[in-house]
Formats: C-alpha cells, structure tokens, sequence
C-alpha cells in the first residue's frame, strides 16, 4: 500500500493551467488546453457523484479537469458525528488534489457560474475573477442546497453540509454548555441555551439529534453539574406525521419509541413559521384544521429540510426550459445525459440531478406486440415472463419492479381467464408507471450515478477510438447499458441505537452497542480511501478509550 | 489504564457554582462558595504553568477554580505542525475540564480583567458579563502577548498563540496556493501569494518556516504544477545579527546554514518597518549607518517577537508599582509570590511572571561571616567549597553558576595568595549576580514552576491544618524550599534536522531521519495525557504512511 502510495507521488503533477493568450469569449477570458487528441472532460463538484466518477474513470483516456469550490471531498454521513467529536474533522475528508493524482487530473479551485452549451464552455469564478474552462464532455455534480420555504431567520440556523458547518456546530454547542454553566446565567436562559432545535426530522435531523444525546449522556454528564444535565432539551421539529418518514414506518416508529424514552421531543404535523435569535415559532393545526402558533425559546437551531436547486443548477434548467420540467433538480436520460442537449456531451448526477423514470405506457403497443407472438391479441403466463425479464434489461430502473410483478400475474389477469389481453396489459403499466419513484437523494445513488458514468465514459473514449462515427448520441445509446440503481438500504444511527430499511420491508432495528457498530462497520467499509479509513478506526478507537473531545476551539 | 479513566468518570463533577444572593461588591455580582473548611484556590489560565500546577497538586486539600477563556490546554511546542498538517488539533489540546476532574476543580470560561488584593477577589468577564470570584489564594498564568513595537498593520499578519490560529494559518497557506494555480492570476501576483514572511527569528518563527518548506517539498510537490512550486519563497527576518539568538551559537549558524541550502532567505540586522495588506517594509542599516528601506510583496506574514505584558497583568503591576518595576513581566520571588502582596497570597507563573535573581552582593557580609570563621578577613580554598554548596542550597537559582565557579577559585584569588579577601569577594560576587540572567519564556519553565507551586500548595494546606499560625509567609518560607529550575535543553525543528541546545555549551545539530524522530519523541514524553500522547503517535504514522493533508475546510 505505502508503495502504491509512492508510485502515484512519484509521478509529476500535470503542467499549470493558463490562459489562451489573446482569446475572449463573451467578454472573459478562456483557459488554454493545448490539443492532446483526447477529449477535455470537465467533472464539476467534488461531492460524492463527481468523486465516483474520478476513482472509476480509467487513466490516461481524457484530459479531466475538476472544478469546484472545495479542494476536498466530504463522507457526508459521518458529518453529524464530526459535529460532536467522534469523528476527527480529517477522518471525513479526502483531499481532490490527490483523488485526481490517478487519472492524471487538473484541478480548479473555483465555482461554475454559467455554461455556454454551443460553445462548450464553463464559466467559472473564484473571488472575483471570471474565466471559460472548453469542455467536450461535462459533468454536472454540484449538488443541491436546502429549500429555505421563504422563512424568516434563517440566518440564525446552523446547517450541516460542510465541514466548516460542522465545526462552527461543534463550537456552538460547547459555547453555549460553558455560557450555562456561568454562575451569572439565570434559570430561564440556561434553559434556553440548552434547547437544541432540529427543523426537519429526516435522517440527518435525526443523526444529529441522536449524536447530540450522545454526547450528553456519555460524556458531558461526566464534566458538567447534574443541574445543568437536567435542563438539556432536543426538539425535533418535523412537518409530517412521522420522523424519518421516508424509511419504512416500522422504522419511523421505532425511532419515534427510541427518542421519546430519550426524553427528546418530536413535534410532527408542525410546520416552522420563523426563527428569531433567541426563540423559534412553529405552527400545527388540529383535529379541527385550527392553526395555532407556538413559541420555543432556543440556544441553537439546526436547519435540515428538502433540497432545491442552486442557483448555478436553476440557471441550467431555465436555458434549458424546453425540457426541463422538474422544479427541483436537473432532468436526465437513463445514461445520465442532460435532457435538451441534443449531443449528448453533458451529464448530471447526484443530488442536482434525477433520472427520468421510464414511461411504460408511452410504449405499449410495443411492449405488447414484442411479447405477444401468437397474434390472438392475449398474453399467456409464459409470454409474460418473457416480457418481465426482456423489459427488466431495457428499463433496468423498472426492473425491481417488474420483478415483483411477475407473481402477481393472476392479479392482473382481472376476468380470471388465464391470459392478459391489451386492457389488463394497459392497467399493469399504468400501475407500473405509478410505482416507480424518483431516485432519492442519497450518496449511494450518487456514488452508483458516478461509478456509472466512470465505465460509461471509459467505454465511450475507446468506442469512439475504433469507430469516425460522429453521431454521439447513437454511439452513446449502442455500446452502452442504461444506469440501473441497487438499494443497499438506509441506515440511521439514532444513538446507541441504529435503524436500517434495506427496502422491500426488510428493516433492521436494534438498541445496543450491536447497532452501533453495526453501524460504523457499515461506514467503515464506505470510505473513500485507504487513509480514510484508518483514521476513522483510530478515531472510534479514541473515542472508545478517551470519551469524545469536549474542547471548544 | 481504561479502568483508571472509567474510575475517575464515575465520579460526578462537582455542583454549579451559584451567584450569592443579595452581595454585590463594587457593583458587580459575586460568586457563593459555601464554605468547607478548604482553602479557596483560584487559577487563572490553562496554559502550561497553570495546568502543571493542576496536575501537581494533591486533591482534596483545596477548592479549586480554574478561569480561563480558553476551555482547553495547548501543547504550544508543537502548533507548528499544526499549521501544516503533520499533527491534528485535537492531538495537541487536553480539555480543561478533563483535567480539572482529579482535583475535583471547577472552571469558569472567562478572562479575568482585574483583582481587589484587599477583597480577595478576581473580576471576570465574560461576554459583557462580570463577576467576582472569592479567593484565598491566586495563581496568576495568564501567559504574555506579542510585543508590537508599535508597527502600523499587524492586522494583516497572523500570530500564532492559539488553535485557531494555527487553523486560520493552514488555511491562508492553502488558499493562496489554490489561488496561485489559477489561470487568471499574473506571474507577479503568483509569487506575491507564494512569498511567505516571518517576522521574528526566535524558535516559534524558525520552527514555522521550516514546517512550511517541508509541507512543500514533502507534499505539495505531488499535487502542484512544478512552476508553481518555483515560485515560493520563505523569508525570515530577524533584528538581531543572527537567528535563534538565545540558542548557541554554533547551533543559530547551523540554522542559518540548512535554511540558506533549502533557498529560504534570513534576512539580518533589520527591522519591520510597516505590514500592507500586500507587501512587507524592512528598514536595514549598512555599516555606515545609512538606514534603507526596503520593500517585500507578501501573500502571508507571521508575527512572531518577543512578549509584553497582556491588558490585565499590566494592570496587576500598575497596582503593585512600588514593588514592580518589570515592564514585561510580574516580578516574583523566589517561591514565586508576587512581590508586593504582603500575606504572600498570590502567585504567578510562566510567561506572564518572572523569578528575581538573586543579588548576592546585597548580602556580601552575611555571605562572607557565614564562611570565614577563622576571623582571618580572608576565605581558604576548603571555605569556599562550603561556600558554593551552602549559597547554592540557599539561593538555588544561582546554583549553577556558583557551581561552576567552585573550578574557578584561582581566577577571584587576583593576588594569587592561596586566600579570598573580601574585595576579592565582592568582585566574585558582582561576577555571579551579573550572569545570572531571567529565566526565558518556555514551556519548560512554565512547566517547573506549575510542579513546583503544585508541590508547595500541598505542603502548605498540611502544615496549615497542623498549626494555627496566622503568618502564612514565614510558615511558607520554613516549609518550602526555592523554586529551582533544571534547563534540559532548547530543541528546534529546522526540517528534516533539528538543533538543540542543552545548556553548558553541549549542542546538538542533526540534519536527517534522525534529527526529525529525535524532535518527535522528545514531544512526545513531554504530551500531557496518554490521550495525547497516543494521538500524537497516530499522527506522526499517518503522515508518514499518507503525507500531510493538503485540504482546505
Ligand atoms: C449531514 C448529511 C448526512 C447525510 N447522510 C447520508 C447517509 O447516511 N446516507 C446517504 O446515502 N446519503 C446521506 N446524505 C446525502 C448525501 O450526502 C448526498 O446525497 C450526496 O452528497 C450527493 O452527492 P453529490 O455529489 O450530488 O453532491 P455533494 O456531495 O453535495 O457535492 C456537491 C459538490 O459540488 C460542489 N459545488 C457546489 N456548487 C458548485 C459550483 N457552482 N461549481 C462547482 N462545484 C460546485 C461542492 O463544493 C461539492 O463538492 C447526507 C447528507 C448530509 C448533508
Ligand atoms: C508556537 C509556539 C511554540 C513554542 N514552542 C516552545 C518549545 O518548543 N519549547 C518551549 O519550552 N516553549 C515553547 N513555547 C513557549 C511556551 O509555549 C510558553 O512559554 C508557555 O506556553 C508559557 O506558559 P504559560 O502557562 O505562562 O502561558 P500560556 O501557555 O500561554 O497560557 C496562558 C493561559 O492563560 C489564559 N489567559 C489569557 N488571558 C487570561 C485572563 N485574562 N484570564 C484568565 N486566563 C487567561 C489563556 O487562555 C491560556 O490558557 C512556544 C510558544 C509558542 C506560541
């Protein structure tokens, strides 16, 4: 490993980036990239699509540049344990730099701002300063930000996206254990200091929720009054029925019963109306549909709601208009290729982006006639398996589905006769149409998304190698299989505690040291690198051995 | 080792400290602590003469409250490395409260910002909130800051004190070298963002630029563009003639030797003239006299001098100004009480104090009687023997150089007659007072005297228990030797070679491996907890299996 390691140092950083001398385009200046016959790949983000994408991606077949405002990747799962110091800051990051020493990789430490699609540019901007970075192919991997709901206050919120977000929660939360701890703090703002407000009972809500009680009851307790332990107070507040409502409900509840003997306090049905420095207010309706505003004095509020676009990313959609519908996130074919760019030369992936979900019913007569070969315009039981497994390989998205259709043939089958004619057909792909969901914002999706379009664009480099043909598009759609998404499930650590749904209402809750760390293995083996990884070992290790760091710096 | 730490969790931390009802003093609130028959200590600082001392001192013999507005210790030797990434944060910090739980202490996070001698009480603040904190008696370790020497724009420098500061430090260090890769930054602008300055060439400054020069060439030359790399320049200047002054000579060549082979520039005999948000101005003189000024293009500068007093021991000598006259330190005896309190009350320690020598000509007749018994006005070569050994077991500060006068007695007998008379005495006498010069502002120093107050509180609580004498200082005096300081050496890491000074004249210069694990594991038994120390070790294999981090958060 330390060879390997050594081998990659040993080899030189590509030469500096400059600017074409003499060349403007709409007023900026436009970065040189001497011709190499390869193609300029441009990975935009360094979040965990475009870093997928980076490790996957085979060397020496393009000349990748990487751009974005973070010169590192961040393990966003392990980022509510970095908040209350199981983690090392360190342990959940991996510098770009060295992500792109394989592949050979420029980076720019700047953000996308615009994009000029006929001319194949990006415009770029760091402080200030403006330039176009060419591009023959691009990927979008920027990521999404919080849906703010217009509300007022939002800068009194902490958010958790960064590692910067969760140092300055970190300092925030020892600030205000010292500041209540002062012989000079009255009651009522001690009280308030230690409220600890989560908007949004999701699973990083949750995560965070569940570290915070953490830290309280194994470490805290141990360098702090019994008064003061006595007056913590976390407060989830979640505008649907249920926390965690995406995962199973079996889920949900159970980390609804887990919290609630925490003495931790889960507000549902409430939306957050504003947020002032010292309180936040909240409003829920009752039985009767009446609306009625509460107050909760609080020392820290963190804000983790839905995602929407960024600005850069609303800019593409809206030049895009035509074919992109989607409110919150960039709309992709099953290859990943933005819709509305005819060839074919950007992609999107992650958060920013959703896969369009197949249409069965734009196809029926298709899907019908390729099954149906006896011409007595019915399926038989056989026919239908055919058509299971046939549509399953050219729609993987709706593969999961179709599968489970395949026992329910009788289901479908409404007049009982034994075979499908085309109105039953009809009603399956309706149903079928209905089931499918888009892909859920999760770094597995986007770790899958950018691993696909690694080999995809592998594969593409050399196609395009053996063959003149210039109809990328075609090329594209022949050589290469449409992205299919594998569920690994969905964990959740809700302290000492941890809740999975592996999906397919297989779920997993346990309460003990087990689900722990079952649940660090599962991070462990997540880990972006080598490096990584030991840290993070090192770092359980500490914690294990020492109790979690409680300096605030 | 972990039962040991369980052992002390289990115990609970002591209860909240509560303002007393209805007892205002000098408009200010003031804190209740019922009595229990203890003495009340208080401590001011987490630094290292402050937690040496609480790491010293027995339990249960006193009520201890630490104040400080930092709620953790720093193993200042090596924030350095901090600054680079070769050590993590939290390897060089140790939690205050974590500390405190032997001793059952309680600690405020505030600064403190006056004293009434008279009360007995220290004022604290602690944003925008005051109050007064009885005591019986006062450890002052309150630590010293940069001497400014009145310079125009030392906000555009960093220093380096803190953990903070080594964070902000490592990230300006990675953002301009971001910013100078960046196609649209000129040539010149480059090299201004890779010129770094350091202002001061003590240990701190020295230690610095040799860790930045080691992440270069160690690190940044796999992951940046060669001609970037070109570009950096590491400037010292000092004011003095040669660098690490207060270090041997042979070792502060040796310095200047391996930094000018690695084309890091010293530059001598000048001083700061002003800092610019862009440049650096230096005025020098030539041997005529002739003062120039010059001018560097900077893209970071570290401030790095000698220490003054901070707002609130200026204060303290302010009040005590018959008996302190130090304008950069507060004078203490030598059991380390500040001179001036009468009932010995109060002490400091570490930079903030410094130890009065003794002045032996002072007590010449005393000193000659005590020896010369045989009424002959004139010391044999045996009466001198006992001479050293009983002056130095008196005045122990003096000790060694006392010591090495014992070999020295033919150099004061001017006549050459066998015999000491006594204004051969008193020329012996101005010799030792004039070479014995302050201690100097270390860690070390601080250290020693920390374990040497800790000691002395606990003798004193138990010879107090035992008798009802009311005059603290004679007791103390009876019970309690002089504070003695033992110099183990001043080590330097000049990258990839360490210097070191033991004293005497012993030196060491190193300049490979060695030297480099020579430093560290000199650190290394000097860390202040097994946490630490293990943490440490950790750090030091990472970089060595995976290089520094080069991420910027
Ligand atoms: C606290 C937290 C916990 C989470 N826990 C889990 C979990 O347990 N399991 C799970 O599956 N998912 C989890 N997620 C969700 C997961 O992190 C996201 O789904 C995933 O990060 C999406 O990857 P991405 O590459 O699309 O975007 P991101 O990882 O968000 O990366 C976006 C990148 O784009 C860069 N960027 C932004 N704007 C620009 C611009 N204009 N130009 C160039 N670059 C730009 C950013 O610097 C960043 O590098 C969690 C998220 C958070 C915040
Ligand atoms: C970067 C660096 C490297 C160094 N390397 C070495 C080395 O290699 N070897 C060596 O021997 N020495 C070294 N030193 C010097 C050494 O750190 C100091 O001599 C030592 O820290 C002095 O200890 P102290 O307890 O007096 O003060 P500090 O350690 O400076 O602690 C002062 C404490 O007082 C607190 N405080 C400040 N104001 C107030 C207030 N008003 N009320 C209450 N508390 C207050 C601070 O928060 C801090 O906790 C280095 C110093 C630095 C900055």
């Amino acid at each position: 490993m330390k060879d390997e390691l050594e081998a990659l140092d040993n080899e030189k950083p590509p030469p500096e980036l400059q600017l074409a001398a003499n060349k403007q385009h709409k007023g900026y200046a436009v970065v040189d990239l001497p011709a190499t016959g390869k193609e300029r790949l441009v990975v935009l983000g360094s979040g965990w699509g475009a870093v997928s994408l980076l490790k996957t991606l085979q060397a020496d077949l393009y000349d990748v540049i990487s751009i974005s405002p973070h010169n590192y990747f961040v393990f966003t799962p392990l980022l509510p344990s970095v908040t209350v110091g199981t983690v090392e800051f360190r342990s959940v990051m991996e510098p770009i730099r060295r992500i792109l020493k394989r592949t050979r990789g420029r980076y720019i430490e700047a953000g996308a701002v615009d994009v000029d699609f006929e001319a194949k540019m990006v415009l770029v901007e760091k402080q200030g300063q403006f330039m176009w970075v060419p591009y023959d192919r691009l990927v979008v991997g920027v990521g999404a930000q919080s849906v703010t709901h217009g509300i007022d206050g939002l800068q009194h919120c902490h958010q958790l996206k960064s590692v910067s977000d969760a140092r300055s929660i970190r300092q925030h939360i020892m600030a205000n254990f010292e500041k209540a701890v002062l012989p000079t703090t009255s009651l009522e703002e001690k009280r308030r200091l230690l409220t600890f407000v989560v908007c949004g009972g999701g699973p990083t809500g949750c995560e965070f929720a569940a570290e915070l009680y953490d830290l309280l009851v194994e470490d805290l307790v141990h360098y702090f009054p019994e008064t003061i332990q006595g007056l913590v107070n976390v407060v989830i507040v979640q505008s649907r029925d249920h926390i965690l409502n995406m995962m199973d409900q079996k889920v949900s509840e159970f980390a609804e019963d887990t919290f609630s003997r925490r003495n931790m306090k889960v507000i549902t049905n409430s939306r957050v109306a504003r947020i002032t420095e010292s309180s936040i207010f909240y409003t829920s309706k009752d039985l009767e549909g009446n609306v009625t505003e509460h107050e909760v004095p609080q020392g820290f509020v963190l804000w983790s709601t839905g995602l929407s676009l960024t600005p850069f990313t609303r800019l593409i959609c809206d030049r895009l208009a035509d074919s992109q519908k989607n409110r919150h996130a960039i709309t992709v074919d099953d290859h990943l290729r933005v819709k509305g760019i005819s060839d074919g030369s950007v992609y999107a992936l992650g958060d920013c982006a959703t896969v369009e979900m197949p249409h069965l019913l734009e196809h029926i007569q298709e899907l019908f006639d390729s099954v149906e070969h006896t011409n007595t315009g019915e399926i038989t039981r056989d026919e239908f398996e055919v058509f299971i497994h046939s549509t399953a390989r050219k729609y993987p998205l709706a593969a999961g589905h179709l599968k489970e259709l395949g026992v329910h043939f009788d289901d479908f089958d409404a007049d009982g006769n034994g075979v499908i004619c085309l109105s039953e057909f009809k009603n399956m792909l309706v149903h079928v149409d209905r089931s499918l969901t888009a892909l859920p914002a999760l770094a597995q999706v986007a770790d899958q998304e950018g691993a696909y379009l690694g080999r995809s664009l592998s594969i593409l480099a050399k196609t395009f190698a053996e063959t003149s043909d210039n109809a990328h598009s075609s090329v594209h759609d022949k050589a290469i299989q449409p992205f299919n998404y594998h569920h690994h499930g969905t964990l959740a650590y809700l302290g000492r505690a941890a809740a999975a749904d592996f999906g397919g209402g297989y779920t997993y809750r346990g309460s003990n040291l087990a689900a722990k760390y079952l649940w660090r293995s599962t991070y462990w083996s997540m880990q972006v690198s080598l490096r990584t990884r030991l840290m993070l070992a090192m770092d359980w290790t500490r914690e294990l051995l020492f109790g979690r760091d409680i300096s605030r710096f």
